[in-house]
């Protein structure tokens, strides 16, 4: 099976799914940027865990379609608030919303996306459509939780490792992790299955983001489609920087508690921080840190039964693990 | 039956329902806020309108508290997200959470009241509680297309009288007719119990919001509790406006047009405008439209059951009618 192929088929049945999804056309000012937004691409990782793990327990994808959209949509709607939170201009190479349009209508169109995402959710036909919607639901009070945590970091002067974990747990690993589930639950896994799904998609979406980290500062730049070490610029308290700070000691660690306080690095100072995050380590502990969440993840695999779903799945985690993009 | 007392009593239940209903509180951003909006108080209108209807239909009220509470927490996101973009900076006399807190903070919490208004819902024990999610989903829906309009009115130089009723008819009156319909679900209305209960609430809800409109110009400022004459200050484009604009001719038009483009009136000029809507007849047709709208909504109740909840209903709307607060 060409797994490369089976993935463009799925992500191009979600793509035609979300064009078809809005029927709606007025008010302007809501469904324009509704629009704009599911429009605007994107990888549809999360849909297809979703469509990945129905098989992977039985299921057929197709019944798992419309869940699959609606953690897509779901995932547009943290976007359009991250974005105004995090004053971000661009993403995916286009305006933000609050940018192209402005605040008001950022905040109201996440909402009304948040809305859709139910909609498409409760035409899920199953059985179990209670826990499928309840799973969904402390998924998103969790992504609240983590965004809240991420905004908190920003002015705390003092953020451990441990602190960034229980931080993207809830911001990033929460919804691979209910994808996963979700998928799970319409193809009516089993519990042990169930918690197999729920323990690959915490894992690889742990990875997912230390590996986007990783890639801020080692990435191709060409190839990454964005610049490298915006993270630094920025200041973020990410993985890398809190794992170097750790380990740093001297005039390093003094280099990197000003960025935690300051807020920023130069960009010409980017290459020196690349050579602390080396030489103290903290590069190696991140590489080793998603090796570990990959290889745990294909390790719950094998609760599954032999499928071409549960294959997928091991492709997809090892392919997230090697992306550059 | 003593309703003011059965009203005061199923009150103290959704009080004590959202006083309990937090369990986490970490982190301090998030769940502060999401606490300080819940203990705001507020009529718990819409709680009561599931619970009788429930009632109405042969269901239990008790049944129905989770479902109650669960529009009672969406009214409030609603109401912090409404907050941020009408830049208001008090409600109930306390102060408004992007003010006490920041913009950030609000969306944010708005966000996960959402999320905890679902939590709510998904408690409720019943057969059809997919139709109960989707009715409620719709509602969310249909109050961010209200909510939109209602931010369009303010800078389009016409609107007509039937754009706003449009426009209430989803940002206010949505909210009540799911309230009645997901009481009606959950005590398992019959077809046509549930359509009764869906124009009922649809009625009351157009009503409630004129009569919010004529109760800023003819209140007892003391018993209403805010000053009198806001929207007029505002230039807000309510039922009163723009039924006195489609009835005035000379000088007083030119007035109304003079409010509609510049986007205010002085507080010294507020009586002038309410003698213009006394004369035009605005405000005998903003009267004669909310009674119109009680008695329809009363007339439905026959297709109910005879039994307390019904009449509380029609107790309801016309204490509604009645209200002074």
């Amino acid at each position: 099976m060409d797994f490369s192929q089976q993935y463009l088929e799925y992500k191009s049945q979600i793509d035609d799914y979300l064009a078809r999804f809005i029927n709606e056309s007025k008010p302007d000012t809501l469904y324009k940027p509704v629009r704009y937004v599911l429009a605007g691409g994107g990888k549809r990782i999360r849909p297809l865990l979703v469509m990945l793990s129905c098989e992977a327990v039985g299921g057929s994808a197709k019944e798992s379609l419309h869940a699959g959209a609606a953690m897509e949509i779901l995932h547009n709607f943290t976007l359009v608030h991250d974005d105004i939170m995090d004053n971000a201009d661009a993403r995916r190479g286009r305006s933000t919303v609050h940018t192209r349009w402005d605040t008001n209508v950022a905040i109201l169109s996440g909402d009304a996306l948040l809305a859709l995402a139910y909609r498409a959710l409760l035409r899920t036909k199953s059985p179990r459509i209670q826990e499928i919607s309840k799973v969904f639901t402390e998924g998103v009070v969790i992504v609240c939780e983590g965004q809240a945590y991420d905004k908190e970091f920003e002015s705390r002067k003092r953020v451990r490792v441990e602190d960034y974990l229980l931080m993207i747990q809830k911001k990033t690993a929460a919804m691979v992790s209910v994808s996963t589930q979700i998928g799970g639950l319409i193809g009516n896994a089993k519990e042990g299955e169930l918690a197999a799904l729920k323990n690959y998609g915490e894992m690889v979406g742990r990875a997912f983001q230390i590996q986007d980290d990783l890639l801020d500062v080692v990435a191709d730049e060409k190839k990454f489609g964005k610049t490298i070490g915006g993270d630094l610029v920025e200041g973020k308290k990410t993985f890398l920087l809190l794992e170097a700070l750790k380990r740093a000691r001297g005039k390093d660690k003094a280099k990197l508690l000003g960025v935690m306080r300051n807020g920023g690095v130069a960009r010409k100072d980017i290459g020196r921080f690349r050579r602390i995050y080396e030489q103290t380590g903290a590069i190696d502990a991140a590489r080793k840190q998603v090796e570990h969440d990959i290889r745990s993840a294909r390790e719950q695999l094998v609760q599954l039964r032999d499928s071409d779903g549960r294959s997928m799945l091991g492709w997809l985690a090892e392919m997230l693990m090697h992306r550059t993009f």
